[in-house]
């Protein structure tokens, strides 16, 4: 099957043009029209780096490449709008496996309300995904950036911690994976090979933090103390984090290794930290009791000074960056 | 160097903020606040794929990758916006090469206009690139579309053909390669080794092909049979081109092969063929007297039917598809 044939069979599992996509694949150009601003990211997913075939269904590939995109939108509180992917691939990764891999992400696109708007084809010496997302508001203001937070703000974090560093450790070590092929038993699993091989972008509580009021948004995609790091230093602010309080995944304390280690040292849970002024605290708590399994937990607050200060229950230091400018 | 730290060294290459580009590189996502509707392109180039280091500059490689995405908003007439680039690096292509390679790029993104407002950085086994492209225009329908050609339309093509084919044939050949480095001769070269490594996006010329009535237009990457046919499908019309009327480049008729045979099949010239109504033909070509090197050529006509006819002097067929509907 030639590139034209592939791309015609992936056209035809793309969704028609809507209000917003007036013409999806198949031209020079996807043509959109967009309401007052958009939010735009891009991210690679590298076999090798990123992830491993030998790990991963083509469908889990496609489904965590867009996931983790669009957790990018989620942590600017963005309506996700339009994908467009670009795949890279080997002689020894089929048509069948690229039909299977856009159906992951077309899973994905389903569940969160994005449009696959459009896509190009290369051979490449591994499989290589480049995946671009926009992301939808009424106005620039409404999105939320790193650079907000205030002295005074509470920290607040979606879900939970170290599932995901603790399932890729579990597959290092060549621990009988479950294969979990399109719509089986993943869209509710909390096992931390789930929470490695099946992220899910927390783009509705995104979008209810921003309308509560958040000041500053990031995912944790690097882990909770480098990217803590990158909204303290985007704000000129200095993070104070309760180790007791983070919320520590299903699976994570049964791992030999330090639960509250995995739980900031390890990256991939693209849970969602924010700071959130304390006068909208309760409002936002309250409207996270409807969340279901992500949940909101307060775990510190924002403080002046520069850095990120993470204290363990005994009081100890489990991390500190840049704490010199605090008094 | 880690990935932080060249990252840092790249966003000090960025530009800053404008009044589209609201938030560049640095957060979650870019911010950018867009007119009516967007065009939206991505493009992928792969070493030992799209091109060869060995040929290229890095600087080079990042001009191609950004003029070859660029020609694609070329093509629907939209005015160049913002880029984002996923670079994927080998081991042995170091930090200078990087910032060099964005140097090229950035060249590129200043003579256009666009901006380069975010990106993504990984390893990879071999130098792949992966551009997304946005272009504007104040509503979608002044964007043109493959679609719109109907019979009695005439066929237009700015610049000449065959030269990035030519050029890229002397590169297979070994014949000794003139480098040329950023601002180093380049712009006004129209050889063919400066065609095949150094296109150029006829981005003014679509939007005034755009504004003169174009009612379909297409880049020729494939070449013009291929994108031609393109056209004429997605259209449901059929083309005929005089071969006699093709501008061939210089430096393609030097070579032993049929230059014509270069023009038609070749790819890369990244020329812009469009339809419009005859009425209005005179108006673009008044208009294209003042392009300079590039100029606008009339080729052919829209007739009804589907696929396309390309007749020599002689009156033999060059190249025919899909006439079968053609009366």
């Amino acid at each position: 099957v030639g590139e034209f044939d592939l791309l015609r069979l992936i056209r035809e599992r793309l969704p028609p043009a809507g209000p917003r996509l007036r013409l999806g694949s198949g031209d020079d150009a996807a043509i959109v029209v967009p309401g007052g601003a958009t939010a735009t990211s891009v991210d690679a997913l590298v076999d090798g780096v990123h992830f491993r075939r030998e790990w991963a269904s083509p469908a889990q590939i496609g489904a965590k490449a867009l996931a983790v995109a669009l957790s990018d939108l989620a942590a600017m509180g963005a309506e996700p709008g339009e994908a467009y992917v670009v795949l890279g691939v080997p002689e020894d990764f089929g048509e069948d496996d690229c039909l299977e891999l856009l159906d992951g992400m077309a899973r994905v696109a389903g569940e969160t309300g994005a449009a696959l708007a459009g896509g190009d084809l290369t051979r490449a010496p591994v499989l290589t995904l480049a995946v671009t997302v926009v992301g939808h508001a009424a106005s620039a203001e409404e999105f939320v950036t790193r650079g907000g937070a205030r002295p005074g703000d509470a920290l607040v974090l979606t879900g939970e911690l170290g599932g995901a560093a603790a399932g890729l450790r579990l597959l290092e070590r060549d621990a009988p994976v479950e294969q979990r092929p399109y719509g089986h038993g993943a869209r509710t699993s909390t096992t931390p090979i789930a929470r490695q091989l099946e992220p899910k972008p927390r783009l509705a509580e995104g979008r209810l933090l921003a309308k509560a009021g958040a000041t500053a948004m990031i995912d944790l995609s690097d882990g909770l103390g480098g990217d803590a790091h990158h909204l303290a230093e985007a704000s000129g602010v200095a993070l104070r984090i309760d180790a007791a309080a983070l919320p520590i995944g299903a699976g994570v304390a049964g791992e030999d290794e330090d639960p509250l280690e995995l739980a900031v040292s390890g990256g991939e849970d693209y849970e969602l930290l924010a700071a959130i002024p304390e006068s909208r605290l309760a409002e936002a708590l309250a409207q996270a009791a409807g969340w279901g399994e992500a949940g909101l937990t307060r775990i510190g607050e924002v403080v002046a000074g520069g850095g990120v200060e993470i204290r363990r229950p005994d009081g100890g230091l489990l991390e500190a960056t840049g704490f010199d400018q605090l008094g």
